[in-house]
């Protein structure tokens, strides 16, 4: 009884947590495959109360599966979905392969499960800021009818993987014993630095990362003509995004009806009393499965506006969590 | 021939700083006498090759002075403006005390200098982070026609003092190690954390610090009715601070007006060749005079629409560079 599962991206840092939530959430498992490329075949991995090997992921290896989970490039991606869906699998992707595909859903399960039913063989992730951001959005948006949005974010290293989470500890090291720093994952030092650079510059000035805000938001939350903005940048925290957003809204807002939204809303915690110090930090939401909004009120930029911050683990509802949660919609 | 030059509040990270530009930009002086509470006076600080001694300040101890230069609290800046002004100087405070006082100009040299010539013996400096974010916004203002900006920031914990400097490196030393961090400059530890919290809490919701964005902005620019909203955030930053900004113009845009109108602003550099890595980084705007601008795309939340990110050093245009500057300006 229970569902066969394979991992493609086993080792990296996604692939990690993927395992973890899995044991956490007492997933109907039956059986657990790990996949990786070639250099990272043949590790082995204790996962389940057992020492899972690693196997090259392949075109030929997902026969039997329920669900393969993706968590690699996604040239890999676009090459191995298809091979999962065409196995009988649920392939369910964490790269961008997919996203804005028409043929294929993206899911936010608290948002839109619905679509997740809908689905051809493969279901796509969201971006990390974009999930999370819209974690306290949407169930705005449903009190209130979304019309525009700026957002800012405030990125944590785990979205460029384990290197620049480890680069960050190096550097910090280095700075408190007065060493120069090494710098690899990044173009520059990310420890006591900001870079308004995440992902690749476009065309138009902005990064893939804040075009992926704009246009999988619109696709989440079926709301094709949604305006908005955002500036990604790089802050030296370790796994938890945060975003300020300035909202506008079709209706008049109020802070109470937004508070009970969000209190009404899954996977979402109100932390918004600011007169005892309590607001949503990245420090508090790191290994937390609920994002976190706070600092809601009226937007003084907007008549129909709420300015609000949001904060949620990146590795969890920016990535394994949400794509667990997508399978476990299909469980059910 | 030159100036005589008190400070107060000379022990501080500001008053330090207020010193060292002084020097390094030959301000004309003839004199120069530093000033600080009853606990610091006594002191002896080096600075233009002497010793001074510092001088506890009272009502009294201005006589005979050109400029006085505060970096202290509102409260004593209260207390004590009016007598240097009485005494014959022009105080020049960086508190917020008398900042939106409509007797008291509030100025940025590169903006409104005229308004420095019409003091009445006292002179407000602004908010570090709305004389940074300005020297971005207002060349565009003037080309463009400012309507509305968004803006959210990311800011040092010099602005807290030297104090929060040193615990910020104390952090990530203790981090490095392994140990329980020691927090006691801010509610919550800074080092890989964000905090929403700049400033204490307003009854709408947002900080004086967010308000001092809004307020100010408008007094500065001269724009009374410019509608404007601000998230301000804490990050784990030395010394500059960082603003994304979406600004709405009254007229249309284009990014080589836009960059024009930087490149022919003094006290700003066009920092803004992301294909070639190049944007404005806190970390390459500290220990700078000019403050930098880069990331300028056309918004796509507006019509005539810019987003851009600033960046400058927060002791220096953020607070001493600019009181300095305040006095030059009545020097010629």
């Amino acid at each position: 009884m229970g569902y066969k599962v394979g991992i493609v991206g086993a080792t990296g840092a996604v692939g990690q947590e993927l395992i973890g939530l899995l044991e956490r959430r007492q997933f109907p498992l039956s059986e657990l495959k790990l996949f990786a490329s070639s250099r990272s075949a043949g590790k082995q991995i204790e996962a389940l109360g057992q020492t899972i090997t690693v196997e090259e992921a392949t075109k030929t290896c997902f026969n039997g599966l329920d669900f393969v989970i993706f968590s690699a490039s996604g040239t890999l991606a676009k090459e191995l979905c298809p091979a999962a869906a065409a196995a009988g699998a649920v392939a369910i992707d964490n790269s961008s392969a997919f996203r804005m595909d028409p043929n294929v859903p993206l899911v936010v399960p608290e948002i839109n499960p619905e679509a997740a039913k809908a689905n051809n063989g493969i279901i796509a992730n969201p971006n990390c800021t974009t999930a999370i951001t819209l974690m306290a959005v949407h169930p705005l948006h449903q009190r209130f009818g979304l019309k525009r949005m700026f957002t800012s974010t405030y990125q944590a290293v785990s979205g460029s993987g384990v290197a620049a989470m480890a680069e960050l500890e190096t550097q910090m090291g280095e700075l408190s014993r007065g060493e120069p720093t090494t710098v690899e994952a990044y173009p520059y030092q990310i420890a006591l630095n900001a870079l308004p650079h995440v992902d690749s510059f476009l065309e138009n000035g902005y990064t893939k990362e804040e075009m992926k805000m704009v246009n999988e938001s619109r696709k989440i939350m079926g709301l094709p003509d949604l305006i908005s903005s955002c500036t990604c940048v790089r802050i030296p925290v370790m796994r938890s995004h945060s975003v300020s957003v300035n909202a506008e809204f079709e209706d008049a807002v109020s802070i109470e009806a937004a508070r009970a939204a969000i209190e009404a809303a899954p996977g979402i915690d109100l932390v918004d009393d600011p007169a005892n110090g309590k607001y949503p930090m990245p420090l508090d939401f790191a290994g937390r499965e609920n994002c976190g909004v706070g600092r809601i009120r009226k937007d003084l930029g907007y008549d129909n506006g709420l300015a609000f911050w949001v904060a949620g683990d990146q590795l969890w509802k920016g990535a394994a969590l949400n794509a667990v949660q997508i399978a476990e919609c299909l469980c059910k």
